[in-house]
């Protein structure tokens, strides 16, 4: 198809298309004139994931570059493609300098998933993601008990078994890509799920009799 | 204590304090001078509250006010209270105008809450964030299926319950601090655990033995 055809079903412009293939989100098309190029489905399909990970996830484009990179990439081994993936999917916090606070709440969530017996590298940016979230916790007063956590702990075991084993059928390319999907998206439908089931939950133990 | 020592205590300029005030995030001190106001421990606590949806929840001043309105507020019973908070914490999503594909998953979520028989009114801004996905799922080519969703809807379901169950302890005035507290940091610990399992199983799944 044309680059034309390409915006028209992909939903974004033929400038954003063309930016997508300067910055080497996009391969290129196969020229077919001095200014013409012919585009396949594997762009659309790569576009549609782009245009995911922009709106859904908010992600800008650097951070979607490594995770394009990590999708073409046929010679790393699967579990560290997947890795590669996820990682850039960030979120990356930048750990103040020197705070004793923060250093405090790295330990405690480096020591969490250590009990749980998860295997992740230092590097997995979810330990600072946890980090900040008990830092802050502690700053209001509020320090993450284990009964507290217990039930968090208990639904993200369940979720990310069920996730890797739902990427299991499919080829290994499709299987990044299918991660990707499954990392951001399917984290969008939990937090909206979990305040909807919260609102539920308050109504039924909270509101008065009508 | 002065502003000068609230400012340390909460790890915020004077600037900032003074701003929020202007903004009315946070009450006035009482006035001791003419240039000079004391501040007690409920304005250190509410700034840390701030800080913490600023800085881990990335929330604009605009979308804190609402919450703290819903804070301040006596006279509301207390599930609308809990609610009010809830969805002024957002996300808010613009959904687009005369969109039949953003239609379509609006109702597919709405179906699938109805479903559920969990009670969230109209307006809750989950819907939207849910419907989003969807839509965003569909242009992939991968439609959320019952399968998919079952997991994600127990996860949310057990932890919608043990959220609001641990705000029962606490005074009306305290139970909607906490509650923003759990919606928006306990989310994140979510998120980064989420990760982290999927990263463990993957690893149990796919890497090469040593």
């Amino acid at each position: 198809m044309k680059v034309s055809e390409l915006a028209e079903r992909s939903g974004l412009s033929v400038q954003t298309i063309k930016f997508y293939i300067r910055e080497g989100l996009l391969p290129k098309g196969a020229a077919t004139a001095a200014t013409q190029a012919e585009y396949g489905e594997e762009h659309l399909e790569r576009l549609r994931l782009i245009r995911a990970l922009r709106e859904v996830a908010d992600l800008p484009v650097a951070a979607i570059k490594p995770v394009v990179a990590a999708l073409d990439d046929d010679a790393t081994p699967l579990h560290d493609k997947l890795g590669a993936a996820q990682y850039a999917l960030g979120p990356h916090i930048e750990p103040p300098a020197d705070d004793p606070e923060w250093r405090a709440a790295r330990a405690e969530a480096d020591r969490l998933i250590e009990e749980q017996g998860w295997r992740a590298t230092p590097e997995a940016p979810s330990r600072d993601l946890l980090a900040q979230a008990f830092r802050a916790l502690r700053g209001l007063g509020l320090p993450p008990s284990d009964s507290q956590l217990q039930p968090y702990l208990q639904a993200a075991a369940m979720l990310g078994e069920h996730d890797v084993g739902s990427l299991d059928t499919a080829a290994p390319g499709l299987m990044v890509r299918r991660q990707v999907v499954m990392t951001v998206l399917y984290e969008q439908i939990l937090i909206a799920l979990r305040r909807l089931a919260q609102e539920d939950a308050s109504g039924r133990r909270f509101s008065e009799p009508q």
